[in-house]
C-alpha cells in the first residue's frame, strides 16, 4: 500500500493542510499557533469559530511552563496525551482522579469523582497550568474553589466535552474566569486529545 | 453555581439527549447502541453519517470480549480510556508503543513508531480486539500484516484521526478488511476517546 510512513513528513504535511484550510485570520498570532495544534488533534478545522482565550493567555501559559509550572489534569487520558519531550522543565504532570479517597469525598461533597479529585489539587494549584479535557463538573468545581479563594493557577485550559454541563461550564469560565487567564472551546466539543494538544502547543513553540 | 453533580444523572441525561438528537434510524440496533456511546465521547451527533461497520461486527466484538479477548491499543490514551470495570473478563489491555525497541524497529522498517509497535502485537493478534485511535500508519501497518497472513484479530476498531492518512486508511479498511470484522468512522475525525468508547460500548450492553 502507498502511504506516508515518515513521522516528520506526516506532521509537516498535516500542519500545511491545516494552515491552508483553516480560518485563522481572526485569531491573534500566538493563539493561531495553538489553534493549529488543536485542529491537528481532532481533525476538524472549524473549531476555530468556537475558540476563545483571554488576552495574553498563550503568552502566560508559555511562561508558566517555561518556569516549571505543574500541570494539573482532570483525567489520565489528558495526562497521557501530553508529550513529555516537549515540556521545557520536565514539568510535573498531576492527575489525582485515582486517589483512593476520591470516591469517599465524592459522596461527601455530593459531586462526581472528577470534581472530588480537585480536593487533592489544593497544594499544587498556585501557579499551575490546569487542564480539563473530560468532565464539566471538574471545571465547575474549579470555579467554585476559586470563589473560595484558593491559590490561583497561572492558566485554565478548559476543554470538557459532552452534552450535560460542557457548554455551560465553558460559558461560565469565559464569562468570569475569576481573574485567571484561560483558553476554551465553546460548545459540546472538547476532550482529552484537544486538551493535551493545548498543553503541547504551549510547551514548545516549534511544531515538530 | 447550579449544575448537575450526580454522575449517574449526567450519564442518563446525556444519553437521552443523544437519542433525541441523533439520526440512528439507519443503523442496526446494536450498532446504534455503540454509536450512542461514540457520540457521548466526542459531543457530536453527526458522526453517525460517517460510521461504517461490517455485518455482525458488534455481535462479534461483544462475544470476543466476553470470551476474554485481549485488547490491543495503538496509544496509551486509548488504553487509559477503556473503563476497566466494564470489561467482562478483566481482559488484558496491551499497548506496545513504549516498548524500548520500537524506535529502532521504526528505523529498520522505515515507518512511524506507531506502526513499528505492531511488531510486538504478533503473539497476541489472533482473536484480539484491535483498537486504533490515533495513528493512520498503525491501521495501514495492521492491514499490511494481515496481507502477510498473521493470525487474524476478532475485530478491528479503526478510529485514527487527522489530515494525512486517516481518511485513506479507513477507506482501505472498509474496502478490504482482509476478512476481519470492523467498525470505523470515515473521514478525518476519530481519536482515542472515540476509539476507547467503542471498546466500552462492546464491553457491556448496559449504558451505565
Amino acid at each position: 500500500m502507498e502511504y506516508i510512513r515518515n513521522g516528520e513528513e506526516i506532521y509537516r504535511k498535516s500542519f500545511a493542510i491545516i494552515r491552508a484550510e483553516s480560518n485563522l485570520e481572526n485569531l491573534a498570532d500566538d493563539l493561531a499557533q495553538v489553534a493549529v495544534r488543536l485542529i491537528h488533534s481532532c481533525g476538524m478545522t472549524d473549531i476555530t469559530k468556537d475558540l476563545e482565550a483571554s488576552s495574553d493567555a498563550v503568552k502566560i501559559g508559555r511562561m508558566a511552563l517555561a518556569q516549571g509550572a505543574s500541570i494539573l489534569c482532570d483525567s489520565q487520558m489528558v495526562a497521557q496525551g501530553i508529550t513529555k519531550a516537549r515540556l521545557p522543565q520536565n514539568n510535573q504532570i498531576i492527575c489525582t482522579l485515582n486517589h483512593p479517597e476520591v470516591p469517599e469525598i465524592a459522596r461527601q461533597i455530593n459531586n462526581t469523582r472528577s470534581a472530588a479529585a480537585l480536593e487533592f489539587w489544593r497544594p499544587d494549584l498556585g501557579g499551575a497550568v490546569v487542564v480539563i479535557g473530560n468532565a464539566p463538573t471538574a471545571l465547575f468545581r474549579l470555579l467554585e474553589l476559586l470563589d473560595e479563594n484558593v491559590a490561583k493557577p497561572a492558566l485554565i485550559l478548559g476543554f470538557p466535552v459532552g452534552f450535560v454541563g460542557a457548554a455551560e461550564s465553558k460559558l461560565e469560565l469565559a464569562a468570569n474566569s475569576r481573574g485567571v487567564p484561560f483558553i476554551t472551546l465553546h460548545g459540546r466539543r472538547g476532550g482529552s486529545a484537544i486538551a493535551a494538544a493545548a498543553v503541547n502547543a504551549l510547551a514548545k513553540e516549534s511544531e515538530l
